[in-house]
């Protein structure tokens, strides 16, 4: 089992890190063989700033030569585990702006008749590991649960993919014994996921 | 009337930018006197990626000298235009780390007692220009409004703007027709606004 692992936090000294290590320490306890890649996006300097004009077309990102390692991990993974913080009740830009430039048509989707498209990205599992400041019932209560709409079907579904999983952790301002049980959590189920 | 227009779009030549034109040509015909500033974000090469770490804290973002120049901005206009794509169900990551990197505690918006916070940003309006291929509906009912649940319950309210107006344009991909219609739309709203 081939798991990319996709980390979006500037600071490695921060909760989200931890969340990284638990999902690499659950893993290689997986009595399954899991092959493990990861994508740090603020360590590689990911610039998140999808561009195209009339020379450089938006419809050649598939073969754009500076997303080939990303689109090439994609490819690789059988499974992806995003962690990440929430922000304004969404993810990080630099995550965000990730998908604008990877998941380009062609490459993650393809246009099927007037209307229709069919998703590319096939027979892979995606979990989303996220952190918030304050009670997870605010983003789903009061913003009509936009954080998975925006991951889950505006992106993945539409993409391809079928199998989900959220961990959504809130108030993860507060005690460390509450991170713990999170952590430990993720580790457990990484080791037997 | 002090307006700042936020663009975020990669090519000037498209709709996009049209309707930063019709913007500009309605408030030139607006009887109120307007002073206009135009933040082109891809035009200026801004750095969407929020970064912080134990030397430079997020708790110090509003005094972060490179963004002097964006707060500024916020702070001279009366009223905020922001006119962007719809890419995978909301803006640009573009924008959204402006939003990241801009609106800081104790310029945006600061605490007050253990869980509330209090909006800093007051008595200024804000107008959200938008487009999309396919039928608005699709993000409307498929994803439960997240734009509209993004821009204004998790950002502007909670930064303490009282006054919105959403123009969404769908099934932009299709006729001249239906874009002139639009655009005109938007230059006759603020020539009176």
């Amino acid at each position: 089992m081939n798991t990319l692992i996709v980390y979006t936090h500037p600071n490695h000294n921060s909760l989200n890190y931890s969340f990284l290590e638990a999902v690499q320490n659950g893993l290689k306890k997986n009595h399954k063989q899991h092959d493990i890649q990861v994508l740090d996006l603020y360590e590689e300097d990911f610039d998140p700033r999808l561009q195209f004009n009339e020379t450089k077309r938006r419809r050649d990102m598939h073969v754009e030569p500076s997303m080939d390692k990303y689109r090439a991990q994609i490819n690789w993974a059988e499974q992806i585990v995003y962690i990440y913080p929430i922000w304004w009740g969404r993810p990080p830009a630099m995550l965000l702006g990730y998908f604008d430039k990877l998941f380009s048509t062609n490459f993650a989707y393809k246009s099927k008749g007037k209307f229709a498209t069919e998703g590319l990205i096939k027979n892979k599992s995606v979990i989303f590991i996220s952190t918030m400041k304050g009670p997870t019932n605010y983003p789903l209560f009061l913003m009509n649960n936009a954080h998975k709409a925006l991951m889950k079907r505006a992106v993945f579904k539409f993409i391809g993919f079928k199998k989900f999983k959220f961990f959504e952790f809130g108030s993860m301002e507060s005690t460390e014994g509450k991170q713990q049980k999170a952590l430990s959590k993720i580790e457990n189920y990484f080791a037997v996921a």
